[in-house]
């Protein structure tokens, strides 16, 4: 950590700031330049209070020279992880490394017919988990907020019916213990992403987490996210860019691909793309998806109806099944040149 | 709501769109211009849904010509609304229309001495609401998360001594239960805008809520948030701005000043101002807290200590109770050339 | 154009709205919904004036319908073009439509020797122009400002000998009319997106131009300025996408591959991709430029160094030899899926 | 400057960069922590290449710690720098310090009465330097550019028939030598904030120059490009912060009024708002100009039409001639509270 001094800082206030560095188990390392003195402190970062420091007299700034997060980081777990989403009634789909997956489904499950419908389509043209909400989180409190429990049955049965795990959203921390049962992975919407309880609800449990970046977080404050599921024990988080904030009007979200090789050096996670919500309309799908690909993504999650315009939700971004079919051999082929490879839905059946 | 079709949708497509705005109640208006047509759909706009318009064959984009919240909107309410704050054990504060109030007091309770000390110091400067958090929204899952409930029997009982109205934060829905019966205001926190499961929780509740708005919030969402709150029933909803994420690297975030008077002209109910978690930084604060107030707020929430270097989470942003105290006075005379005017502290322990 | 009335907007107010309308030579089209009154002007939307409808009594706001652009528009050409840089003393390469091309060479041209040594690995790997800074836009007035007009005789005289058109970057009106003959390519920096004397003076020329996207330009905007190019008789316009500012700060810029799709449905004009910029460090050039071909891009424009350490300006971003010659390989591949190709450097010797 | 290398950097490239360190004059000051090596540069900054020790290998990143601007810097002048605008044909208007001043008149000069009209209006108003375009930076090529020369001679005689200095945006390099004898104050346009070579040649008038901030520039970046204008000689430059690029849709820009008060910290240049160009709508003026004069700006510039419904740019944001002379009363009060003070316009025709 670097303490940058002000420019006329007071020789006792750069005592203060060496011995509250030599306190916290540090060596403090001065140069004093012609206007300013820097202090270095040396040692273990994850000692020294940052915020402490910063409010010491004399102080102008801190600069921390080490990653806040530990167990997500690089330097902790230095090889990709490898995340398996599923096993018990499911056969098990790994994610990271080498292996992309493509998870799959309708936006929200409206009825068992559409779920079992769209869950065929999607297997079919090459998804091998399957993708379903059954609680929305809606900015508005009277759009359609999603079909709860009763939702979930049946996501587990027609994913147990076609061999695929499921992946549904949690938005409260009293939804954790009845859907651990039935879920493969439990997704943590964008607007969550801070919901520090609800993080550490699904760090307890023993189900993959895929933890979505929030619409205005940093590369670091999503690590940091991260970082809570993993010190409740739970390893299993996978990282998906969504799009982000910015002033471009002319698509919902801008999905940051430069966020993915700054994610994929600074961790060990896996990380995967969502092209469906930065896009908004069904047009842009494919295009933002191969870009996720092609930038090193381990995967994409997408929205997939036979009929848009009957959707209780997000409509007009679902993909049309054949175009889903189509898109995914364009991602099979960009996937091997990034050395990556799609498991066939097949395989999974017989595992 | 406008519908505008592609340059090139067929006459079937426009008829489809047409015969939807029909069905949902609201009368379709073609306007055929040279190049594309455009359908207006008038009625009740809540009535109309957006989305499945959107996804219709042919339709390029849907603009909505109406605010998407109702209770929080002008149209529905048109004076300023006057929240008030308190009652029971303390006196009631309003906020809204001509009343501006002050809540200030540390960032984290740390312990019943240094909460009291700091209470007496903002009760003297001015506030008349008293803040301080027992669970603390960390981005680090290693950093002090708070004291909880104790902590919070500390803030009531310090409350009633000094006849001040106790705002504390809450994070998770299981929270609610226990703190009710012991706060006057809920605080909902700018990472938990869009908690929509909390929202409805405090909604439910008959305290007053300070709602901040999101970090990459638009002040549309901030207000389907407070519409989430007052749909359950309760109407004492305080928006709260405390910066937005931009490119803008010299300061935390950027207060968006230019929200106060479009959030005015929108909603009846009172917004204030943080200018403490937007500098980052107390040399920031003053001038910040002071274009707030002329921008037209109702108040700012503020936090001060006596000894920030010793304060447990950003203590660098805490003003010192003097200079809270002689912030206090030009924000006395800002708010007169805006025609509202802050309580005096003195009056509510008579009260 | 919509013109969306207040709420309370009296009969005369609509009445006014309704006579400007018809003297711009439109129709008005009212619809009275049950709180407010929307008029749709149809007709000629080029002739109605915005600003003027918005600044009469009772407007709440005007939503424009068409794009404010037209020859950049696909409504007014409706297939991909395709720009050829060159011609002359060197062979032409297209740019749009299946054709893919890249610009490679180094930041800024420091010394006859350097380029020529750079120009050779960039044809090499597959470049097909030559790139190469002579004046340099530099936030600090301190940093190397380019060598100007000796250097530009360097790239002509390298152009020449490798059959390479070359790019060059201009930035004062002034520099046009000396730089015109020597180039065969104008580049306008981000910087100068809106500098909108220099699009002009650039649109009167023969020469090809490469207009980057400024730093916080819509895509509107860009084609706006496209539009000021294409107006003066210059259609020869080659978008470059080169990263916009967001709040991200792990990376230099975001590069916007969601306007990618975006720009290829709004106008014919090709689109590439600036990788270098966004990144601001090599490692992550790649994985950039991959996503940005994956997206729809017409090519890449990249910079190389053999001896990064060595370079006077971005050292940092600039790829070496080895690591582009490798990275073309990849994105022949990745243009093979979106139907695109890349000449070959052979071709253009023999030409 | 600061150079933190990799984790896993050689012993050898960290001598290297201390080398070059040392090659650059200055002292390299190791300190190695348990995971990574940091080497301070202690010396003269200025001399320190950043990108070149960024393009080292091993490097990770280079953290610099002094103010990449000189001129501009409150290091170099300690004090307020009070910049006089006028002088000649009509009285020096002092901007700066405690010398708050206020810019207004049209958007665009449209004939000669229109000005006089507004003209006299506005110093009646408290206006002491007038304002009107002459050359207007449009995004589209189609709008209204401006009537040029003559309308300058327009703007000068009326500034000295009111005793009043005119200020006058300037886009491009070839305008400065034909306007400098006519102007007192050359404005310098958002979006030629980084023309460079713009900047340099006002740099070398004897006349003041206007700055605004860029619509995605930091503050740092818009010190530099002060420094651009500084390091010609030219030491009269006034700031003019005019709203950012954000997600927020509800207005036009966010004017980044907590920019200010880092201004003032970091630079001794005067500081303005202009409220007109971040509002779009005349609503919203006064209140982000209120805000604006609270934060501690020097003074304001602002749009004033008598008829905005025939204004032949930007119509709807002018404020009328009766709501400007109400907003001076607000700003005069406010200015009071931040201790600076209005010229009054009555002194300056007996100057």
């Amino acid at each position: 950590m670097i303490i940058v001094m002000e420019t006329n800082a007071s020789a006792e206030a750069i005592d203060r700031v060496s011995r509250e560095i030599e306190k916290m188990g540090s060596q403090p390392h001065l140069s004093r330049g012609k206007f300013r003195t820097v202090i270095g402190a040396v040692g273990e970062e994850g000692a020294v209070d940052q915020a402490h420091l910063a409010s010491l007299d004399g102080v102008e700034k801190v600069v921390p020279i080490m990653k806040p997060y530990k167990l997500a980081s690089r330097e902790f777990h230095e090889d990709d992880s490898v995340i398996e989403v599923g096993g018990g009634s499911v056969p098990k789909v790994k994610v990271g490394g080498p292996h992309a997956a493509c998870i799959a489904g309708p936006c929200a499950v409206e009825n068992l017919k559409m779920l079992r419908t769209i869950a065929r389509h999607v297997r079919d043209g090459g998804a091998t988990i399957l993708r379903g909400g059954i609680y929305k989180p809606r900015t508005s409190p009277y759009s359609f907020q999603g079909l709860g429990l009763e939702a979930l049955k049946w996501m587990r049965d027609t994913g147990d019916e076609l061999g695929m795990p499921i992946c549904v959203e949690v938005m409260d921390t009293r939804q954790v213990e009845s859907m651990e049962p039935l879920v493969d992975c439990f997704q943590i919407g964008a607007r969550n992403m801070q919901n520090f309880d609800l993080l550490r609800e699904v760090g307890k449990t023993r189900k993959a987490v895929l933890l979505k970046r929030g619409l205005a977080a940093t590369v670091k404050d999503w690590l940091l996210s991260a970082e809570y599921v993993l010190s409740q024990g739970n390893r299993s988080v996978i990282l998906c860019e969504r799009g982000i904030k910015t002033f471009e009007d002319s698509i919902r979200y801008t999905l940051d691909i430069t966020s993915i090789p700054v994610t994929k050096q600074w961790t060990h996670l896996p990380v995967i793309v969502d092209p469906s919500h930065a896009a908004g309309k069904r047009d842009y799908v494919p295009s933002i998806a191969m870009a996720g690909m092609a930038a090193g993504a381990h995967g994409i999650i997408v929205e997939v109806h036979y009929c848009p315009s009957e959707a209780q939700c997000d409509g007009p971004q679902a993909l049309l099944p054949e175009t889903f079919k189509e898109l995914m051999g364009q991602l099979r082929a960009i996937a091997a040149v990034t050395k990556k490879e799609f498991a066939e839905a097949g395989e999974l059946v017989s595992a």
